[in-house]
C-alpha cells in the first residue's frame, strides 16, 4: 500500500480505537457502572472525544486524505482503498465544516434541553420544554447552513443519520405508506377485538425469561465467544469491533414480550456489526453504513422473522416449557395472533408492527412543518394531537402522552425519526429479495435453521460495511432503490390475513 | 492558580483520563469481555498507551513542569501545587529517561517470556524458561542503567514499585524477619497437628458464599453506590477514580476461604483508592503512593483485622447461618485457630500468614544473587530448592512447584516481590499506632464497628494520596520510618498464643 494511504489508515485506526473505547465506556455506564462513577466517566469520555477530534479533524488528516486520493490513481471505486479515502473524506468534511463553537453550543443546548424535557414530561407541561426546542431548532438551522450544498436545511440534518438520502425520497415513500396504512388500519380497527392476548400477561418469572431468551438468540446467531447479553433500562446494542458485540434487553415481571423482542431486535443490530468483513476491522469501513440500514436488520430479525407465523411455530415449544402456567394451552395460531394484535396507541415505543409507521410519519411531518412550514412551536402540541386523531383515531389526553413522549428532540436529534421507518421499508425490500433467492425460507425459519438466512445477509449486506454508499448498499442487497412497495405488500399481506381483509 | 500550573494540571488530567480508561478496559477484559475480543482490545489498549505516552512524555510537558516549578515560589512543599509538580517531575523523568526502543524490547520480551513461562510451568521444564529469564535480566540491567543515580541496578528496579525505597533498608528488614521467623516456625511445626481445620472443606454453596461475602464487605466499607464486586480468575482491584472502585474475588465449590479472604484483601486496596481526598481527583496525586503501602492496606484488612480473634467472633454467626452444614458446631476459638493454622507449603499464593514472609524473602534473596551475586541461571532451581529446605524445611519435588510457580519474572517484574512483604511490615507498624490511638479497637472489631478504623486510616493515610513521598507517608501514618519490630511483635504474639509458644 502506498505511503500516504498507509499513514491515513494508521491514523484512522487510532481514531477508531478511541471511538471503540468510548463505546465500551458508554456501554459500561449504561449497564454496570456504580452510580457515583458518572462525573468521572463524563470527564473520561470528554477527553476521548477531544483527542479523537484533534486527531481526526486536523489539517494533517486532511492532507493525508488528499495525498491518498492522489495515490488511488484509478483504483476500483468499490475497492478497500478508494472506499477508505471516500468515507474518510466525507467524515472529515462533516467534522471540519462545523465551527467548534457551534458544536459546543449544540452540546450545551442538548444537555439543558434533556434536563428541561425530563421536567416537562414529568409535569406534562409543554411550556417548560418549548423555549429549549426553539433554541435547538435555531442551532440546527445554523448547523444545516454549514452544508449549503444540501437541498434544504432538513436535507442537511437527515444526511447525518442517513448519508446521501434526500428528503424528497423520504416524502414519496412516507406518502405511500400513509395513504395505504390509514385506511387499512381503519378496517382492522373494526375487527380488532377478535384477538385474545390476555395470556401474554401473567406469571413470567425473570429467570425463566432469561434462560429462554438466551436459548432463542443463540439459535438466531448470538455467539457467547464474541457476544454478551446484559440488562439495560433502555435496551441497545454496542459493538467494540466485530468480535465483541454487546446487546442488552430488559425484563418485565409479568410479560416476556419486552425481553424477547428487544433481544431479537438487538441481535439483528449485532449480526450486522459482527458480519463486517475481517479485512475492514479497525477502519471506519467496518459496521453499518446508515441508521436506516442498521434498523432494517433489527426490524428484520425482530418483526419480519421474529413475529412470523413460522418463527412462532418454532419458538412455541420452548415458550411452553419456560412458562408452563400461562402458555400451557396456547396454540401456534393463537400465539401468532396474540403477539401481532393491532391496537392503535399513543406511545410510539409500545406500538405494534402495523401502527408503528404512522407514529414516525407524524413526527417527520411535524419536523417538516417546523423547518419548512413556519409552524409556531406554541402550536406544536395541537398539531401533534390533530395528527393522532386523523391517522390513528386517538385523542391525546396530555402532552406527556403526546408531543413530550420522546427524548430525541431534546438532545437535538432532528431528522433522526425517519430512519426508523426507513429501516422497516428497507427490511421489506431485503426480505422480499432474500425470500426469492432462498426457496422455502419459511420452512427454514419453522425449523429454526437460520444459518442460510444469516449467510445470505452477510454476503449481500453485512460483510460490505461502509465500502459502498448507503444507496448503493441498499441496491446491492435489495436489488433496487428505496421502494415502499415490498414493505406495504408484506404488511397488508400479513395483517390482512390475520384480520380477514382481502 | 498561575497559568503554567493550570495548563500542566489540565494536561495531566487528560493523561489521567487515558490511564483510567485503560484501567477500565483491562478490568473489562479480565472480568466480562467475550474471549474473541482480545485482539481488538490489545489494539485499543496499545493506542491508549501511545497517546498517553505522547501527551505525557513530551517536551511540552517537560517545559510546563519547569515553568510550573518556577511559579511555586516557596509554596508549601506538602501542598497540592508543590506535590503535583514534584510527582509530575518524577514520573516524567522516569518515562523520558528510558529509550523508546528499550521499552519496546522489554514489552516484546515480556510477551515472549510469559508465553514461554506458561509452557515451562506446564511441562515443569526450567530449560524452556531459562533463556527468556536471561534475556529479561539483561534488558532489566540496561533499563537500570538509565538511572545511574541509583545505588545499584536492583535499587533502580525496586524504585519503580516502591519509589524512594533503598534496597539496603529492605535487606535490614528482611534479615530481621528471617532471623526471627525461621526458628519461630520450627517451634510451631512441632505443635502444628493440634489444629483441626477439616470443617473448612465441605458443602459451601457458591450462592451462599456470594451473599455472605457481600454482607461482610458491606460492613467493612464496600459501598454499592461507588463500588462493584465481580468474579475474576486472579482476584484484583481496579479504581476508575475514587467513585468507581471495582474489586473481584473467586469462588471455590468446596471452601469459602478464597472468596472471603480475597474479597477482604481487595476491599483493603479499594478503601485506600476510594479514600483519596476529592480535591486530588483526576490528578496523579490521587490513589496509593507505593505498592508496599497499597499492600499494607489489603493485608491489614485481610489479615490483621480479618483473621483476628475479634473479627472471627463477629463474623461467625453470619458464617453459621450461611453454611449451616459444615459450620454448625464450630466455636469461635475453633474457627480462629482453623483459619490461622500454620502449615509450611511450597506455593506462595497458598501460604498462611506466618510462613508467607519466607516465600518473599527467598525470592528477594535470589534476585540479589542474580543481580549482584553472579548466580548462573542454570543453578537457580537448585538455589531455590535449597532455600525452601533451609527456611521452611520442605523438599521441592519439581520446578512447577518451585522456581516456575510465579508469573512475575516472566513479564519482567524483577524487584516487585519485596513490596508484598513490605506491605505486611508496614501494616504491622500502622496497626500498632492505630491500636494505640483508638482505645478498645478490638472491641470495635468484635462489634463489627469498622467506621472509626476507616476514619483513622483515611485521616492518616488514604486521603493524602501521593501528596507526600512514600517514606513521608509511612512516617505520617505509622509515626516512624520502616521498622520490622511491630510486625514481628504482632506475628510472634498472635501465633505464639495460638501455638502455646511464649
Amino acid at each position: 500500500m502506498p505511503p500516504a494511504l498507509e499513514q491515513l489508515r494508521e491514523r484512522l485506526g487510532q481514531v477508531h480505537d478511541l471511538h471503540v473505547v468510548a463505546m465500551g465506556l458508554s456501554w459500561d455506564q449504561q449497564v454496570i457502572m456504580p452510580p457515583r462513577g458518572a462525573p468521572g466517566r463524563a470527564e473520561a469520555l470528554g477527553t476521548l472525544e477531544t483527542l479523537a477530534h484533534e486527531r481526526f479533524a486536523s489539517e494533517e488528516t486532511g492532507a493525508l486524505i488528499a495525498a491518498a486520493r492522489e495515490e488511488l490513481n484509478g483504483a476500483d471505486p468499490d475497492g478497500f482503498a478508494a472506499s477508505l479515502v471516500r468515507v474518510a473524506a466525507r467524515d472529515w468534511e462533516k467534522e471540519t465544516k462545523v465551527p467548534v463553537a457551534l458544536k459546543a453550543e449544540l452540546a450545551r443546548a442538548g444537555a439543558l434541553g434533556y434536563e428541561a424535557w425530563t421536567k416537562a414530561r414529568g409535569a406534562s407541561d409543554w411550556g417548560i420544554f418549548r423555549p429549549h426546542l426553539a433554541r435547538m431548532v435555531e442551532l440546527r438551522r445554523e448547523y444545516a447552513a454549514c452544508f449549503p450544498e444540501a437541498d434544504s436545511a432538513y436535507d442537511a440534518l437527515l444526511d447525518d443519520f442517513e448519508p446521501g438520502m434526500r428528503n424528497a425520497e423520504v416524502a414519496e415513500v412516507f406518502r405511500r405508506v400513509r395513504e395505504t396504512l390509514v385506511p387499512f388500519l381503519a378496517e382492522i380497527a373494526e375487527r380488532a377485538d377478535r384477538v385474545d392476548n390476555a395470556f401474554l400477561t401473567g406469571d413470567y418469572p425473570v429467570a425463566a425469561q432469561e434462560a429462554l431468551v438466551r436459548r432463542v438468540i443463540a439459535e438466531v446467531g448470538f455467539d457467547p465467544e464474541g457476544w454478551r447479553l446484559d440488562v439495560a433500562v433502555h435496551p441497545f446494542a454496542a459493538s467494540l469491533g466485530t468480535q465483541d458485540i454487546r446487546i442488552t434487553t430488559r425484563f418485565d415481571d409479568d410479560s416476556f414480550l419486552m425481553a424477547y423482542f428487544s433481544a431479537l431486535h438487538e441481535t439483528g443490530h449485532g449480526l450486522y456489526e459482527a458480519g463486517s468483513d475481517p479485512s475492514l476491522e479497525r477502519t471506519l469501513l467496518s459496521g453499518g453504513v446508515s441508521l436506516g440500514l442498521h434498523e432494517s436488520q433489527s426490524r428484520l430479525w425482530e418483526n419480519v422473522i421474529g413475529r412470523s407465523r413460522a418463527f412462532c411455530g418454532w419458538a412455541l415449544p420452548g415458550l411452553r416449557e419456560a412458562f408452563p402456567g400461562p402458555m400451557a394451552g396456547v396454540s401456534e395460531d393463537e400465539f401468532y395472533a396474540a403477539i401481532n394484535r393491532v391496537e392503535p396507541g399513543l406511545i410510539r415505543i409500545q406500538a405494534d408492527e402495523a401502527t408503528y409507521p404512522l407514529h414516525i410519519i407524524i413526527r417527520w411531518e411535524l419536523e417538516q412543518a417546523i423547518f419548512d412550514g413556519g409552524l409556531d412551536l406554541a402550536d406544536l402540541p395541537e398539531a401533534w394531537n390533530a395528527k393522532y386523531r386523523d391517522y390513528l383515531g386517538l385523542e391525546v389526553p396530555d402532552d406527556a402522552h403526546g408531543v413530550l413522549q420522546d427524548v430525541h428532540w431534546s438532545e437535538g436529534m432532528l431528522g433522526y425519526f425517519p430512519t426508523y421507518l426507513l429501516g422497516n421499508v428497507m427490511a421489506g425490500q431485503i426480505w422480499q429479495r432474500l425470500a426469492g433467492e432462498i426457496p422455502g425460507v419459511e420452512a427454514l425459519v419453522a425449523a429454526g435453521d437460520f444459518a442460510p438466512i444469516r449467510a445470505w445477509l452477510t454476503d449481500r449486506l453485512y460483510r460490505h460495511g461502509r465500502i459502498r454508499t448507503p444507496a448503493e448498499t441498499l441496491s446491492h442487497a435489495a436489488g433496487g432503490p428505496l421502494d415502499a412497495g415490498p414493505y406495504l405488500d408484506y404488511l397488508t399481506g400479513k395483517f390482512g390475513a390475520l384480520y380477514g381483509i382481502s
